[in-house]
């Protein structure tokens, strides 16, 4: 069993060590809740409000010139694009992972007229899940659930789109991106990747994958803001044959033409719908100059040590507390947070919180800990798994205040 | 005519003369574009600034609860519909226009399944055409162009929507929000009224007028930063029927339940769709606050004498100069800007801007001027008109540097 001084010593080792005080981040918590929400870098009120009275309030609505606002959903993602192994070109950042979800989704739908199945992973993403249902519906098709296990296997000639979220919200599971984008290509159909928990923490080669279609979020590990904008992907190879049915001013060809017939960019743009939110787009942007010059894999190597260790740890000290791990052991198999079930998950949480580790709670029985590997060292992880150990052997979860359910995230 | 001392007295007995300085405007600078982009208030950048350290950073994930990040939709939604005649369950503020135009075109074209057609006006704003366009694709139905006086005649058994703009955004035309809804019910159809060139600066009454459903913009007269959220409204009445096609997460019953199927809020959030977009949600929540204790009458009276003042100066000075008045000469029969047709509107509206004063130009050939009534004062549309005849009268405007064509808004 690793101990508090070997954990210490991992961080006097660990490259990123120092990269923690960029970040806002309060004293005394334990912040293994970055997969949800990643917190601000210490520069990022001075650098927004920059924006506000430098850029906004010196050039009003000079400005999407200027400082070129109106080229932010293409200048983020290129950023964004080096992350994922995409051409610049071919990642825009814009709206929600939500609403960007369904305008490929719809694409896909309207260009594949013979093919009339979503075929998705039962209890994928809830948002991946409804998006798909109401595009669906729209579009007389209908969505098939099944385990991800059984994805490859359920694909045939009725499939238009497989919908996968690469590392699982919950479980962590990490895909075979190659594997299924291959499956899926021998059978005609095109994938749809969720990078909403990969991007930032976990390598994605999009390019060497040969993939389709992907979507992912500003928010997690990307540390844009709450509700930062998402971005989405389209392979190069796909732009002329897709359109988004949200056909919004910003996607066409002269959107300052004012015509009134709508025509699509020729380009990646074809898929931006209303005006870029500058101020929400910026937040973004300054997040993203964390990630230049940082490779993932060096990322996703230490977000793997980390959960290895929170791993080790509640195996030598949570033992008979009824906690089941639901991600994979082989760090090889899982993005960068893991999970585990237990009957108590919520009033548990809720006792940890108290105690300063956020980590989250997913519906029905899931306590989840995020390792954003950032701003996460090895000691927090130990003396998380530490009060976790404490509270379970006295009870102290067991209090009254710990059970209400007013938490909404 | 009206003399620029004239003018000053004006100023001098404006109720709203002291509001400009709330403002970030440069010196210099007669900003009538407004309507385009609204300024922000000196205190913006500080109060993002302490959403960002003293929310998002201090309460991280927690943020959605403790600050109540999840009810920002709501709860700016109900300070709008106190602009707009509307309950405050009627409102929320989410996502861009053109999204919004789509989740209600594409709710309201799936509850009229026997009603084909959209009509709207020809030259209405871009976006609203592109996105019915791209709904009226997807499900199968026309739209249907006429113009603006020709709108009552032409609703028919087979119109489900009437598409419009209330304050045309080239013309400044006021449409008779009351007279058009009456006559679309009397034929079984609901209109969907685009207030993006009307909220914040001239009164609407959505519950006086029955209306069905609108839209609005954040950051024209709202002054909210570019690309703020924008809003939607849905009567009351409507709500059980409608099912936004949108169906993402934010909009579900239980969000925060993760069941794999979709099942609609029971009020106005089933509009919602991804995660609310927290910090540009701030900001315009922030600028709303300089709404609180106006009435949109008052603002809309001053929007309407500024006009006034400018055309009449129109008139006097720049007679013979090639200008025609595109907008209405009635002040009840226009919004809060006015715009001239010049066969040189471009070069014309860039000499402006060399000049300082801050029109804007639509294509193919408008100079648009926006009246913002809280901090546009009389002097200042003296002095535009007075720089726009010197400007004409000296042919400055052909000087070879105002005839290129980079700018993109």
């Amino acid at each position: 069993m690793i101990t508090l001084a070997e954990a210490q010593a991992l961080d006097a080792a660990d490259p990123f060590a120092s990269w923690r005080d960029r970040f806002v981040l309060p004293e005394g918590t334990i912040y293994l809740d970055g997969n949800s929400l990643g917190p601000p870098l210490r520069s990022a009120a001075a650098a927004l409000a920059e924006v506000v009275t430098g850029e906004w309030g010196d050039a009003l609505v000079a400005g999407w010139n200027r400082h070129d606002w109106i080229g932010l959903p293409e200048r983020l993602g290129a950023r964004i694009a080096r992350l994922i192994g995409a051409a610049p070109g071919e990642v825009i950042v814009c709206d929600s992972v939500s609403v960007n979800l369904f305008k490929l989704i719809g694409a896909v739908l309207q260009a594949r007229p013979d093919r009339r199945t979503i075929l998705t992973e039962a209890g994928n993403f809830p948002t991946d899940l409804y998006i798909a249902q109401g595009a669906a519906r729209l579009e007389g098709c209908q969505v098939r659930t099944v385990a991800a296990d059984q994805i490859v296997a359920a694909i045939d000639d009725d499939t238009a789109l497989v919908l996968l979220t690469h590392v699982h919200y919950k479980s962590g599971d990490l895909l075979d991106m190659a594997a299924i984008t291959r499956a899926a290509h021998a059978r005609g159909a095109l994938v749809l990747w969720d990078l909403s928990h990969s991007t930032g923490a976990v390598p994605v080669d999009l390019g060497v994958c040969d993939a389709d279609l992907a979507v992912g979020c500003g928010y997690k590990y990307l540390n844009g803001g709450p509700g930062a904008p998402a971005f989405l992907y389209v392979a190069q190879r796909l732009h002329a044959e897709l359109h988004s049915p949200l056909s919004g001013w910003m996607g066409h060809a002269a959107p300052f033409a004012f015509v009134d017939d709508y025509a699509p960019a020729h380009d990646i743009r074809r898929f931006l719908c209303g005006t870029p939110p500058v101020l929400a787009m910026a937040a973004l942007d300054h997040a993203l100059g964390t990630f230049d010059g940082i490779e993932p894999a060096a990322l996703y190597a230490k977000g793997g040590r980390l959960a290895d260790v929170c791993i080790a740890l509640m195996e030598a000290r949570l033992v008979g507390h009824g906690f089941t791990l639901l991600s994979p052991r082989d760090a090889a198999a899982r993005g960068s947070h893991v999970s585990y079930a237990h009957s108590h998950a919520w009033p548990i949480s809720q006792a940890l919180i108290a105690r300063g580790v956020v980590g989250d709670f997913r519906a029905p029985d899931a306590l989840r800990f995020g390792f954003a590997p950032l701003y996460t060292g090895y000691a927090q992880v130990w003396q998380a798994v530490d009060i976790l150990a404490k509270i379970m052997a006295s009870g102290e979860w067991q209090q009254p205040q710990f059970s209400s359910r007013a938490k909404v995230t």
